[in-house]
C-alpha cells in the first residue's frame, strides 16, 4: 500500500542514493508525519543507524520527542555514539528539555569518553563559540615527523570517515596552538621532516583562532570576512580545545538570518517549532505588548471625536493615513535593521542613515500626498479636505522615515536588538502620530 | 590632522594586520566617505594593489563608481588582474553598468587569458551556477602520477597562493569529471602511483557535481544539505568547467536571506545601494501598488459612513481593528514565508500550515477580543459596542491567520516569490476585511 504514496517512494530513493543528507531525510519524514504517524515511524526505522541520530536531531522539536520516545534506550545510546561531539551535546541538551527521564536513562549508557566530551561542551552558553566546536580533530605537536602524521591520518580516517580534513592543527608539547597547516602543504615535504621544519619553510603559517567564550555571531562574521574553512578554538591560555568547520557556519548564517526575520514580526523560531501552544503563546505576548500602544493610537482619535462627528469623511481617510505611514515606516525599518546588522554604529553612519530615510520619506510623502489629496478632493468635493489629507500624508511619511530609522538606531544604541518587533512598534507609532497630525490639521483648517 | 580621526586610524590598523579582509576595508572606506570624500580617496590609495580590486568590488555601487573613475585605466586593468575569474567577471559587469566607457577602455588592457575567462563566464545568467564558479582550479587526469601532482601543486601554490586547496579534481583525457580526491587522501600514497590507482583504492571517491546552468539557489541548498566545501561545475557532457567554493556560499546564503527580508517590505537591496534616487523610486513603486488596495479599504469605510455618523466611537476603535489584524497577519506571513523557503510545497504541508495559522488566529483572536471588548465597554459605556468589537476582533484575527498563510501559499503555487511584499498586501487586506466585519456588525447589532 505504501508504494502508492509518492512521499514514501521519494524517501526510499533518497535512502538508496550515494549521498544521503540527514536534513533531506528529516524533511521527508516531517511530510510523512503530516499524513500519518504510522508512516513516520515505519520510515524512521528504515534510516541506517549511523545516520539516525543526525536525522532525529534535524526534526522539529515535536517530532524529535516522538522519535526518542519510540526508540529503546539502548538503541538510542548506540545511535548517539555516531554523532560528532557538538551534535551529541546538542542531542542530549534537547533530550533534557523534552524528555528528561529518557535523558537520565540513556546518559550512563554512552561511552565514558563521549560523556566527558558532552559535559565539557555543555559548560558553554549557547551563544558561545565553545558550544559549536567539535572536539574530534586531527592535531600534532611540532616535534612530530610527516611520517608520523601519515600514520595518525590513516587512523583518523578510519574512525572518523565523515570529518572534513582541511588543516592540521599544530601545538607545542603543552597543547598551545602554534600553527595550522593545509594538507596540500604537507604533501610537498619529505617523510623525515618535522612539523617545526615544515612551519619554518612555509611563508605564512599563522592562523586565526577564536576564544571558546567568543560570541558565535562574531565567529560567523569572521568566517564570512576572511573566507575561512575551519578555525581553531582555544582557551584563555591559547590551548587547543576544538575547531569550528565551514558546514556549521552555513547553518549558523541561515539561522541568524532566520531568527532576525522572525523577531521582526514578533515571532520566535524555537517557539514555532516546539509546539502549537508555545507558538501561540509567544505570538500573543507580542500582540499584548503592542495592544497597549494601539490603545494610545485609539485615544488620539478619541480626542478628536467632535471633529470626526462634524465630517465623517475624516474617518474614511484615516485608514489611508495609517496604512501609508506603516508601509513607509516599515521600509525604513527593514533597510535600517539590515544595515545595522552589518555592524556599522558610528555617529557619522547614524547621521547618514537618518538623513537618507528622512529624505526618502519627504520625497515619497510629497508625491503620494499630492495624489491622495487630489483623489480626496474629487471624492468628497471639499477642496480643503484634499489639502488637509495631502499635508497630513507629507508630514506623516516624513515622520515615518525618521521613526523607521530612529527606532532601530535607538535600540542599537541601548544595546537592545534592533530587530525585535520594530515593525510592530513602528506601525502603532505612525498610526498615533498620523491620526494626530491629520485630525489636528482638520480641526484647525476645516472648521 | 587625519591622525585625530579614529576611522582613519582603524583603517590603518586593519591594513597593517596579518589578515586583511577586503570586506572590512571596504566598510571602513564607506564610513570615511560619509565624513569626507577626500579621506575616502587618500585611504583608498593606501590599499595594496593585490587587494585593491576586491576592496573596490565590495563597495556600494555609488562608491564603486567613484573609485573606478578616479583610477588611471592602466592601474585599473592591473589591479583587476589579481581577481579570481568569477570576481573579475563581476567587476567588468558592474563597470559595464556604471561606467561603460571605462569598461571599453580597460577591457583590451586585460590579459588575453583573463578576457577569455570573463567572456566565458559572462554567458551565464546571474542566477546560474556558472556565473559563480571559479575557472582557476587544480585538476589532473587519471593517468598522472602523484609525483606529477606535487609539481603541479607547487606551481599552483606559487601563482594562486590565495586559492583554497581542499580537493583535487580528476578528469579523463577528454576533460570529463571522473572523481574528486582530498589532498589528505593523496598524502597516503607513494609518488609512483597514478591517480587511477588512488581512486581505485579509496572507498568512496564519487563526488557531487552541479551543472553550469543549475540555479545558484539550488547549489546553496546542496552545500547546506551535504555540508560541502567545494563542488565541481560541469557542462551538459560532464566536462569540468570550474568549481564553487565554500566562501562564495557564505555570501550567497547571506545575500539570499537579505534579499528576502528586503522583498518582504517592498524594498530592494540593489536599489538601496545604487543611489538615493533608485532607492526612493523602488520604494515608491511598492507604495503605489499598495495605494490602490488602501483606497479599497477606505471605500469599505465610506460604505458605512452613516453608521459612523450615528456613533463616532466606531471611528475611535477602527485603528484597533486594523493594527491587530496587521500584527497577527504578519506573524503568520513571516512564519509561512520562512517555512516555504525551506522547500516544502506538498498539499499535505499546505494544509498543515493553514490549519496551524487559523488555529493560532482563532485562539489569540478570542483572548484579545475578550480583552478589547471589555476595555471598550468600560470606555464608552455601551455594552453592545463591547460585544461588537470583541466579535469583530475574533473574526478578523481568524481571517488574518488564514490570509497570512494563504497569501504566500497561493503566490508559491503560481510560482510567484511568496516574499514579495506579502506583508504590504496582507495589511491592506486585513484592513478592508476588518473594517467590513466591524462596521457591518455594528450596523446590524447596534442600531
Amino acid at each position: 500500500m505504501s508504494e502508492n504514496i509518492p512521499a514514501v517512494q521519494q524517501f526510499e530513493t533518497l535512502l538508496q542514493g550515494n549521498h544521503v543528507a540527514p536534513d533531506s531525510l528529516a524533511r521527508m519524514l516531517q511530510e510523512l508525519a503530516y499524513q500519518d504517524y504510522g508512516l513516520f515511524f515505519t520510515n524512521l526505522s528504515k534510516v541506517p543507524k549511523d545516520l539516525l541520530a543526525e536525522v532525529i536531531l534535524a526534526l522539529p522539536l515535536s517530532l524529535f520527542k516522538e522519535a526518542v520516545s519510540m526508540l529503546p534506550h539502548k538503541k538510542l545510546a548506540d545511535v548517539i555514539s555516531y554523532l560528532e561531539s557538538d551534535k551529541a551535546t546538542d542531542f542530549i541538551q534537547r533530550l533534557e528539555r523534552v524528555e528528561p527521564q529518557v535523558r537520565e536513562a540513556i546518559y550512563p549508557l554512552l561511552h565514558p569518553k563521549q560523556q566527558e566530551q558532552i559535559s565539557r561542551l555543555s559548560q558553554y552558553r549557547s551563544d558561545e563559540a565553545g558550544a559549536y566546536m567539535q572536539t574530534e580533530l586531527l592535531w600534532a605537536t611540532t616535534g612530530e615527523h610527516i611520517a608520523e602524521i601519515k600514520e595518525k591520518l590513516k587512523v583518523f580516517k578510519k574512525h572518523k570517515a565523515e570529518m572534513p580534513l582541511i588543516k592540521l592543527f599544530v601545538t607545542d608539547k603543552e597543547g598551545h596552538l602554534v600553527a595550522t597547516v593545509h594538507f596540500s602543504d604537507l604533501l610537498l615535504f619529505e617523510d623525515e621532516k618535522t612539523l617545526a621544519e615544515v612551519i619554518d619553510a612555509l611563508p605564512s603559517h599563522k592562523s586565526l583562532s577564536v576564544r571558546d567564550h567568543t560570541l558565535i555571531t562574531e565567529v560567523t562574521k569572521l568566517f564570512r570576512e576572511f573566507d575561512l574553512a575551519m578555525v581553531a578554538v582555544v582557551d584563555s591560555e591559547n590551548r587547543l580545545q576544538g575547531c569550528i568547520v565551514f558546514d556549521d557556519i552555513y547553518d549558523l548564517i541561515f539561522a541568524e538570518e532566520e531568527a532576525q526575520a522572525f523577531k521582526m514580526s514578533g515571532t520566535k523560531q524555537e517557539a514555532e517549532e516546539e509546539s502549537l501552544l508555545s507558538a501561540q503563546r509567544h505570538r500573543l505576548k507580542w500582540i499584548f505588548i503592542n495592544l497597549g500602544a494601539i490603545l494610545i493610537a485609539a485615544s488620539v482619535v478619541n480626542f478628536f471625536r467632535e471633529t470626526i462627528e462634524q465630517l465623517v469623511a475624516l474617518a474614511v481617510l484615516m485608514p489611508v493615513i495609517a496604512a501609508l505611514g506603516g508601509n513607509v515606516g516599515n521600509q525604513a525599518v527593514t533597510v535600517t535593521v539590515r544595515r545595522l546588522a552589518l555592524g556599522e554604529t558610528s555617529w557619522q553612519y547614524a547621521k547618514e542613515i537618518l538623513s537618507k530615510e528622512i529624505y526618502i520619506g519627504v520625497i515619497n510623502g510629497v508625491i503620494i500626498g499630492l495624489i491622495v489629496g487630489t483623489v480626496a478632493y474629487f471624492w468628497f468635493q471639499i477642496p480643503m479636505l484634499g489639502v488637509v489629507i495631502g499635508l497630513a500624508i507629507i508630514i506623516n511619511l516624513s515622520i515615518a522615515g525618521l521613526l523607521g530609522s530612529l527606532l532601530p538606531l535607538t535600540f542599537k544604541h541601548f544595546d537592545i536588538d534592533p530587530a525585535i518587533a520594530s515593525p510592530l512598534l513602528l506601525t502603532t507609532a505612525t498610526d498615533a502620530i498620523g491620526f494626530f497630525v491629520f485630525l489636528g490639521l482638520a480641526k484647525i483648517m476645516l472648521f
